[in-house]
């Protein structure tokens, strides 16, 4: 499947000040960058760094007065439509160094206070089936409500008031993932069947020795989604850090699958 | 100089279950492992995988019943004494990739919310001056004081109370730095001259290009410390995660500067 | 039913301070008290001052080095033992303005979080009905867990973690039936089923035009109970308040019901 | 002097509703109602119940669509202009029992974290000196920033962030004071010199064996201002509580000092 990519940023930095950009879609083997183009005004540096995990990179921008950025990309995705309940648990034991980090709570996925929770609703299911019947509950249980959550919110709180956005959404369940000792992270991305088209962020569950990327909102498909990049909750992994006061001025995101 | 650890662990589990033991002192250009030896009980599982930041190693256990474990090692800590307070920042568009999640808010280390106060109690230093005083601040303002934090205690709540262990100090540093966009991470550590000696933690902050141990609480100077392993705070570099309940049995750390 | 209290507490204080002691069943028409002595160590002061919601007394003492204090009672309880789940629940604005300030979220009952929760879980039950199955919710879904709970532990965080001891199980009451817009507070009771015996809490709702005790760990009924006080949830209901700091020496409630 | 109010409310109402209104001056010794109106839209209930510490009124209203109010009033308020730092602090045991539960910490101002902070920063004052020094220092530290703070901001928050709005302000104040043995509670009040012209929120602290009315963002001053209602933060005094979905039509409030 190919994704059109056509993303538009403007800004209005209200002193000179740094930005860390990281909105491109990561060339990965399930998603593979065709063609990439990034435009910027005028700024003073722009340069590129890794970003986590080893997936995508940020951009680190000085600039002033109006920033606006375009981004036009091609991502051929060629991932399979998997049936998550079907793949089996790592013990822990043979968990990967690189994954333990995703075990652990997180600022926004204080996971260690759900223990009780996923023991007493989920504890008769392992591995993907476990992940599927979280995911089934959090998208029949919570309600999708724009401008319900802010930058403090946590899945705890998100939890209890059973409303978010897709950031709270996500946050849940890798919460949820964690305290059943699958490694979960967060990971912002593309997908063609959110509306309003936006920046979108899902969960990455450890399952049958690889990542897999869930939506608990029920709007994306895996195989339809490209990923930006990763991290352990909406704090390491925002499309736009600004270290400075600004203000928006336009944005306007558009995916689109070829036909 | 060099360092002679001694450390004993013995707990009992109510179940097989599965540990993750991070206790040998890493490996480093500032810290060569001279020798080391590690023993347990019989066990059904023993690995080691990367830990995070490329810093040091984890093992993962799998056990059942008493479980002890012995290590003894001799690390050569060649690091300078240097005065922090003349390191300068780096210029945020400067920073490599992989210091910029350490600039984010953490589980325990919210600094988005320390904005306001660094700019009014801080505002007028930068770099190595604003985090000499910030550990200055921190070391007279507040009191060690066993027992008075627990699993859930974040920095917030500690800068609040004034008062905590070695972890809530350095959770409060580590989040002062990064609310004044410095890279901030968490170290465990083993030092000499902590008294009672105890597996004890401190903050590492990114300065002049390179890492610098810094110990809020005034027990230890970097110059004699041996790292274990880093991460973002706390919820990251546990000397021992339990994934079931376990029971003390008995514990001890000897950190002996060889004369 | 009579209830013969005897209880006995001893502290030792570490300098001359103000201790606030709310142990005595308070006379109201459902429990009368028949006889009552209370006997303190020497004390420079000790005046009795009006408890919250016109129920009951709390003492104000001044002491220093050892604090000792007998309390003995016969309390006739004679409240009848109600189904709760048949009583209606007030309109709001027939509501009387006493029972306002427990429709309001408070320091361990942010009731506010729960809207979204309570309309999904008991959105088609009202008034006891409703209280009943939030009850039964509560009794059957949290564990009893001494120790799992701290001074901090709000009723979002008992919700969450799904255990605690006899004031987290109160405060999740008390929040569900706010956030269902029945009044709510938090009592403090003496009951002769609790094992072991101890000071107990237990919430309060108002339906049917009346206050209803009622006991989310299930152990104790209504009918059983002898209030000490009441209040809007744990921060304002104390045995005992000191106002700088004391060691417990020995501590004994003795609850019995009269053959 | 005499200040002329001039209140006005539109909503629109999403469905049929219970709306708790607390806009009304209340008529104390220090403060008279000289003359008094209010008039609603078509309204299907509307009764008025005591408000909390036995100051003011509440209305229950039950209406639908859309509601508007007027309230239009002339109040005398003669209070002296006090020097609040020469008011003696009252010893803990000789406070009456109805000031009691504002020593203790609530929803908005969990005064049981500032106790080492309070010692720290104002140890060697008490009393009314403590709480001018209190003022003075939130004053100065703190910027009043609109749109700053939501409805879950406790005085936690606002202490680490150091801004906020008039209930922030008030709040911080509050919990400093119960920290310090001071009770204290929240006030909702009118005030003719804070710009723009809106409902004013300030703290109330027992001193000298009454209530005082002191304003930490220094926009009004005591002998100025008439009180609405009083609780004890501001999750118990809301000018107007909707249980349900509104929307805000329009609202003006004008508080005029009589020449």
């Amino acid at each position: 499947m190919i994704l059109k990519l056509n993303v538009k940023l403007h800004y209005r930095l209200s002193e000179p000040m740094d930005l860390l950009l990281q909105i491109e879609a990561a060339d990965l083997v399930d998603q593979r960058v065709r063609s990439t183009e990034i435009w910027t005004s005028d700024v003073a540096h722009f340069s590129r760094v890794a970003a986590d995990d080893g997936i995508g990179e940020r951009i680190w921008i000085r600039a002033e007065g109006d920033f606006s950025c375009t981004y036009i990309a091609e991502i051929a995705v060629d991932r399979p439509a998997l049936d998550i309940s079907a793949l089996p648990q790592t013990p822990l034991h043979l968990l990967p160094g690189e994954t333990i980090k995703h075990l652990m709570p997180s600022r926004y996925c204080p996971s260690d206070q759900f223990q009780a929770f996923v023991d007493a609703e989920f504890g008769d299911l392992a591995g993907g089936a476990r992940i599927a019947a979280m995911r089934d509950w959090i998208e029949s249980a919570f309600s999708y409500v724009p401008g319900s959550s802010h930058a403090q919110t946590t899945a705890l709180d998100s939890f209890v008031q059973r409303q978010g956005v897709c950031r709270d959404f996500a946050h849940v369940l890798v919460a949820l993932a964690r305290a059943s000792s699958i490694p979960a992270r967060f990971a912002s991305v593309y997908a063609p069947d959110v509306m309003p088209q936006d920046f979108h962020a899902v969960a990455e569950v450890y399952l049958g020795g690889s990542w897999h990327l869930i939506d608990p909102t029920g709007m994306a498909d895996a195989d339809t989604m490209a990923r930006i990049g990763v991290g352990s909750d909406a704090s390491s992994v925002a499309f736009l850090t600004a270290f400075g006061s600004m203000e928006l001025v336009n944005q306007s995101v558009s995916v689109i699958r070829q036909a």
